[in-house]
């Protein structure tokens, strides 16, 4: 089973896509086009955005950083960017990391076929690879492909599922505002403790809220903000906005986020965007099959089972295996292990067809069944398995 | 194979059970029962807990509030009453749910054979659904069989990865300070809005922190405060700590919480959920096997690769199926149609036993994989199939 159609990087690209997505995107990318054509300067906003990527993940419990952990064997951060390579107006993408990730990056860049991004060494705090970022942004350097944008988001590694929608809201609200960034509202009462441990006073829920990510800035601010910072901001500060109104004077604009633009942070963040991704994935299954009359019928037949189990479009029916032998159990285990190197997990299911229609079709709701539930869990460790009906 | 073995309520108990922890409790336990018998009255203390159960879930985007929404086919707030109940020294748990989902509590109450639970009406409000169950725990009424207690403890019936170890630290620093509540380090900045929807200030995030649960009292102390407190705190307030603060001018100690404690709110959170009860049950398998000799040496090598794949005890080896004729691939999935219903999922694996050593390790190795995903997965959808290794 194929995770659904590839994005723009072409059908080679290995790893899960996430492709549910896109109808939306086309939809608000074209608003952003004409947006922009009623901006007074008539043209299309540069738009650039820079993702720090240097944090270590301490939080996770895990060893490796969590924007390098896989999820469906694929590094949470690929995810994130393929999220920003899908909106067509952001014209680069600087990621910041630090040097000893420095060719596990590129090598993510490569397996994945990411577009339009550039490297820069991260710093030791936030503040400071968002720096390194900007500046990679602000200076025409010799042989660089890099042009000063307009506006400038910032966005998280480890929010792998933001969509169009929002990173226009906070790009528009930039534009206009000179800053801009998503809230959430608080899920939890905040505190403030005292110096002995004890509760101090607890703030009123409903007049404070979560500063999540995207932001967006016009360039000149936030660079400005970022020149004039202190050292102890750049070490210990944690919300660009402020710089902004500190050191420019610049109000952002609050922007209503969705439950999406979480922050992975930790290892049962992991899990959820796993099941997400798998769900996204699973919207959109390619049902391949023989062409034979009476197989077609009962492919027909299937199709609409499978409907109340799973949320589906279908795609194409071809036949596509290479050849009838693969009804030997062992051949289709060594074809599962092959075809599983292009990250396509295949089964085998056998459904029974008798001529009974009672039978028949209990049979084929098993299979709906089976089916559904191999698509959605995605397990690796059942591939080549002849499964029965 | 069966989801570990069930708690304290009996092997008949369905639905999963988060027996992993019990040991680590089990100690926890012990220290409180000393730590209870070094206080001055050298009585132990009594304690009881109340869950507001009364939300409607309307963050969570599905119709079923999220206390009730199923994970693994077992309401969540099922999961949290297991928690408290493996708890020896909690004497009485509260539960405030609406009129409207009364039956559905109480037929939860039964299915999971839950112990020690009174249910009360809940207010429209969380803290009138607080204050219900202080009442009933207040109140000496005629045929109660509850009696008030020293220490109350408030925790939430969407947290039910609360551990015990939490439990006594807030009950043991609420007996000393009259309050106290598990925090957590805040995971977003938290700004404060100005009435234009802009940006007005930041909290600096290190000197904030998430008031989370469980929290837990003096009961004369809260019931006071909530007896005291206006009917706007009732209606908008969210903080009981503050309510202490308040009208009884008892400081809360602040307790650092795990990470577990988070608050089950989005529909990613019911997935991560998910995600780790199925990591905890799969801890504990039992391999079942047929006792023929030859099979016994297969069974001792598939535990030596198993180890590798699983982190699991081995628990017993015997021989429960009901006869030689399950090889039989109807009868197989007849029995795990059967078995199912008692909350076992049974799958069949054919491990082919060569000569060669090398392929038997790979056929063991195999098998193992196979056993892992499908311990890891709870895959109800795959029951009675014959997988091959």
């Amino acid at each position: 089973m194929e995770p659904g159609p590839p994005g723009s990087s072409g059908p080679a690209e290995p790893g899960p896509c996430l492709s549910g997505q896109r109808g939306a995107d086309h939809a608000a990318s074209a608003s952003l086009q004409s947006a922009a054509g009623t901006e007074p300067g008539r043209h299309s906003l540069a738009v650039a955005a820079v993702l720090p990527a240097g944090g270590c993940g301490e939080r996770m419990g895990v060893p490796t950083p969590k924007q390098f952990c896989p999820i469906l064997e694929r590094p949470l951060i690929s995810y994130t960017l393929q999220a920003l390579e899908r909106v067509c107006w952001i014209k680069d993408i600087v990621v910041a990391v630090t040097g000893e990730n420095m060719e596990v990056m590129k090598s993510i860049i490569q397996k994945y076929q990411h577009k339009r991004i550039s490297l820069v060494e991260a710093g030791v705090t936030r503040h400071r690879s968002i720096f390194s970022g900007l500046k990679a942004l602000a200076e025409d350097q010799l042989n660089s492909k890099l042009s000063k944008p307009e506006v400038v988001i910032i966005h998280d590694a480890v929010r792998p599922f933001v969509e169009e929608d929002v990173l226009l809201k906070v790009v528009t609200a930039a534009k206009e505002h000179g800053a801009a960034g998503a809230i959430r509202p608080l899920v939890s009462t905040v505190i403030s403790p005292s110096a002995d441990g004890c509760l101090d006073h607890s703030l009123e829920r409903a007049r404070h809220r979560a500063s999540e990510m995207p932001q967006a800035f016009l360039f000149d601010v936030i660079y400005e903000a970022y020149q004039q910072c202190t050292d102890y901001d750049l070490e210990f500060g944690t919300e660009c906005l402020q710089l902004a109104l500190k050191y420019c004077r610049t109000k952002a604009k609050l922007v209503e986020g969705s439950p999406d633009l979480w922050k992975v942070t930790y290892k049962r963040d992991l899990y959820a965007a796993e099941s997400i991704i798998k769900e996204i994935i699973s919207q959109e299954i390619c049902v391949v099959m023989d062409s034979k009359e009476d197989n077609k019928h009962v492919g027909h037949l299937l199709e609409e089972v499978l409907k109340s189990e799973l949320n589906v479009h279908f795609l194409d029916f071809k036949l596509v295996l290479p050849s009838q032998k693969t009804e030997n159990l062992m051949q289709i285990k060594e074809f599962s292990k092959k075809v599983k190197e292009r990250n396509i997990l295949l089964y085998g299911l056998l459904i029974s067809y008798p001529q009974d229609e009672q039978k028949l079709q209990e049979s084929l709701r098993q299979g709906a069944i089976i089916i559904a539930s191999l698509v959605k869990e995605r397990n690796s460790g059942l591939i080549g398995q002849l499964l029965i009906a």
